[in-house]
């Protein structure tokens, strides 16, 4: 992995690829490379649809090595959505075939001046261009299945679907899973409208005929490896929780904690979670032949995923993430999990973001289009987007312009991105994340329901303001650089409790890269990527007053807790300073 | 005029009225006493349509007087169109009435709980409230017509269509001319849509039993006055072409000038721009017995408007402005004045910005909702908003909601509102203004038109950036003290160009107030008043990132005269220097 495939959409006679060293990027996976490359090449006064934005897609530092869970794959560019700089990662194999193939970063650039949607194959022969109208019009599922078919089974597809063609605010790009479904989405900020308006239909990465990335030191990075296993394996998150239930599992807990944003906001606890929680919906999948427990990628030994059937046994989706199953369903008032997973497959194949998707969905009701509790309705209003009617462009463009064009005041968005799963009043660490991540409204990027929630690295109470802010600023930190790793992120319980499983991390990236960092290294990373974001985003015109949350959040009270967002802006803007 | 009225629509048992002393705001009209309330009273980080918005109406220091051409109307409040603070004026008739009333300012706070709509009426004795849903659903005509068979034909008439009471982002807010029709607009940022969300559908402004406001010095205003209307007969602009042709007279200026913004600012000439000029427009007036000359509010001696027929001499409308001839017309490839003046209609009874909604139209033609040159489809689409369909309502939500939805690149918005009729690269004084303008795109924030194309106040190369910073930052000043009295803004060129009805207009205020004013004592009100709208603006978070034109601008050059404009971001940053 040390060179960098650029890719100029805008030549004439159609793209033109060079390869180049990877340069001063060296070290950066993921996030980090993604994030300094759209800082230092993109204009951020440019329209995030133009040929001047770029799609940079970048796998871990340890992506298609034998280590668990490394292969996650990054997408960077100036967000549609929120204006300022986006990286959204996801799983599936992509990620490790583009590791295999010895690629740092893909960076697409410019953009095609025609009509035509292209299709691109990366393969150990290097990069090649295909005008490829065929799947023009089709969601991500009927792609997959067109290209395999040319393809084969060994390929790694990475696509988008209508919402991506149409440059909505809530398209996602899909990445195939080890059964060639594409149900793992760089979800958030409009990617796929990025890559809708470069007219790439289809990435094909191909590592036929490749070797995973040598160790520099095999048997230091042999024995981390397994350490790592049983470090991953030894804390009840990563170890239990999360291969038994998903990140479903917490449903129950965040409905207990009062934090679960039920009516588009309005309340912490949904009468229906119990029908909707992990729990549930494991019994479920394994009743039906599903299953309960599988990973999304090679060698991942989490497995937080799973296989949702219909109650005919027939599949119709992943195991819907926590925040999709919260999105579409307590948000909404829905509690018929076949619905969620429904919402889902549409999600999956339309190219959406299931977040993105749902609150937006809560807003409509808000709004009066359809009743909170309308599971057809829901349906219904998802499926315009897929055909693209005016009403569908509305949702698939998000919550922030679903409000503006139905002149809904209670909007939760930050950034113009929609809030996950996790009421910013009932745990208000992840409000503070909420409002300062560079990625806007984004719960990853600071995950202080760990903390606030799960007593993960410690406890801070999350009904009171006080030290939120040392809390996010903190986790911002580690997640910048646990994402520049490209490690799946639910590595950040054990790293988080476990001293040695931190260390272990660190072993794997000396032995792999013939390093010698140490763990101050990693807290300097994390800063540099944030430093890079936030500069970008303060050039593009988002400054310390958008780090807010909507002001309903501090004024309007939230049962069962009757509690209001406590941290003060201006200890919000103590928030990066380290 | 000594008193503010302030009305709290939260109050329990509906609105509560009171009445305060003018206080610090005194020697305050207009713009300056909207933008200075605005600035001190609402929160800059509240969603536009929430209770913590104010709605703020002013009338002009010398309202209800007998000096010519001073009864505009301002309105004041945090945009809900681009997030920042906003005035909108108005001609007709309120203006006047509310001098007479001796309201300095009229203040609308919070917003009721139900879902009833109120109307307001003020007069000699005080101010009354109703609920009143008769109107509900209704264009602004149905309105009027409705509301003057209850309150008569003495009255001003203040209202909301369809488009306010949706919230939508290009909703205004009408006022009644001499002949109680509903064509005198504050059009621009959305402050229909406040209105709407304060559930206000009409205003009714009674001055019967009142008398002028008298000056504290009589004989000195009486001179004053009648020197006041020979320096605007006297000057070319305000004397002759405007009462002749009004403002459509541009349209065969900015036609020549290459600065003529067509297909969506593509090119900068317009083929069929002499079917729809001002000329033209002039003569089929008077052939089917409208009028070409026409004055929108009592005693304007410009008279700048007219009366629009059908073919069949029916009243269609009043005299299409050169802006809404433009945005309807030539930017959208239409030269057929009947359906512009039709488009007007539409939009005047629904309630919307015809700049907007012109502009608007022009992204979804070049979105490929409809063709350029569709006059039928442009007011199918126009329909659709007034209906209130998911398609009316993108529209309604303005240019910049419109391109996000369709995934349009070419978006000609500043601060998310559209820009005007003079393409910012062949008048690159009004570019400056369009970008740095606290109101977002605005054409009348400092029409550098003026110097740059009609040499009015000295001639400035409109095809350079040399000069258009200071010419934009003098222009800017005076307008918002010519903004803030209340004077109609066509005083400007009489005001620019003869020193001594600059002097006049000082005079004016001097003997209404007993005061003794100069003239840097206007350059000062005006940099008070900038100071306090970008402060508020900073606040809200639009800093000088938001002060810049879209790229397109820059790096797509305009036919005929193949320009890009010029003028350098760290230049825009100088406009403020003072």
């Amino acid at each position: 992995m040390d060179k960098i495939l650029r890719v100029d959409m805008s030549a004439k006679g159609g793209p033109k690829a060079s390869v180049e060293p990877v340069g001063k990027y060296v070290g950066l996976g993921g996030r980090g490379m993604t994030s300094l490359i759209v800082a230092d090449e993109v204009d951020p006064a440019c329209h995030p649809l133009s040929a001047a934005n770029k799609l940079v897609f970048a796998p871990g530092l340890l992506a298609g090595t034998s280590a668990s869970t490394s292969g996650r794959i990054s997408v960077g560019c100036k967000s549609p959505l929120t204006g300022g700089i986006k990286e959204a990662n996801a799983g599936g194999q992509a990620g490790m075939a583009l590791g295999r193939l010895g690629y740092a970063a893909v960076i697409f650039e410019g953009a095609p001046a025609g009509d035509d949607l292209w299709k691109v194959l990366i393969d150990k022969n290097g990069v090649s261009f295909s005008v490829d109208n065929s799947c023009r019009g089709l969601g991500n599922y009927d792609t997959v299945e067109k290209l395999v078919k040319v393809h084969g089974e060994k390929c790694a597809y990475v696509t988008i679907g209508q919402a991506g063609e149409m440059k909505l605010g809530a398209a996602s790009i899909a990445c195939t899973d080890r059964e060639l479904r594409p149900t793992r989405h760089m979800g958030r900020g409009g990617v796929g409208a990025v890559m809708g308006s470069k007219k790439i239909k289809a990435i094909v990465v191909d590592e036929s005929g490749t070797t995973p990335p040598q160790p520099r030191d095999p048997a230091r990075f042999k024995e981390a490896a397994k350490a790592w296993v049983e470090g991953l394996k030894r804390h009840a998150v990563s170890g239990q929780g999360l291969p038994a239930f998903g990140t479903n599992v917490l449903t129950n807990v965040l409905n207990e904690a009062g934090g679960y944003p039920t009516f588009n906001f309005k309340e912490g606890r949904f009468a229906g979670a119990s029908k909707i929680s992990g729990e549930t919906q494991a019994q479920l999948e394994i009743d039906r032949g599903g299953l309960a427990t599988h990973g999304c990628q090679r060698g991942c030994t989490i497995q937080c995923s799973g296989i949702f059937h219909d109650k005919e046994g027939k599949y119709v989706t992943k195991q819907p993430e926590y925040e999709t199953v919260w999105s579409h369903g307590g948000n909404c008032g829905i509690d018929d999990l076949d619905v969620i997973a429904q919402l889902d497959r549409m999600d999956d194949d339309f190219g959406l973001d299931t977040i993105e998707m749902g609150v937006t969905i809560g807003v409509a009701m808000e709004a009066g289009v359809i009743p909170f509790g309308d599971a057809a309705g829901a349906l219904r209003l998802l499926g315009e987007v897929g055909k693209g009617t005016p009403l569908g462009r509305i949702l698939g463009s998000g919550a922030g312009v679903t409000g503006k064009v139905f002149g809904v005041e209670r909007v939760p968005v930050v950034k113009n991105q929609a809030l996950p799963a996790y009421d910013p009043r009932a745990v208000q660490g992840q409000g503070v994340t909420y409002a300062t991540s560079p990625m806007g409204g984004d719960h990853t990027a600071g995950y202080a329901v760990a903390t606030n929630i799960l007593k993960v690295g410690g406890f801070v109470d999350p009904l009171k303001p006080e030290g939120q802010v040392e809390l996010s600023r903190n986790l911002q930190i580690a997640t910048a650089a646990v994402d520049s790793t490209g490690m799946c992120l639910f590595v950040a319980f054990p790293v988080l409790d476990q001293p040695d499983t931190f260390q272990t991390l660190i072993d794997l990236l000396n032995a792999q890269y013939g390093l010698s960092l140490v763990g101050d290294d990693v807290a300097a990373l994390g800063k540099k990527v944030l430093s890079a974001e936030r500069g970008f985003n303060s050039r593009a015109g988002l400054g310390v007053e958008q780090d807010r949350l909507p002001r309903f959040f501090e004024q309007q009270p939230l049962a069962p807790h009757n509690v209001v967002f406590g941290v003060k802006p201006e200890e919000l803007d103590r928030v990066f300073n380290w």
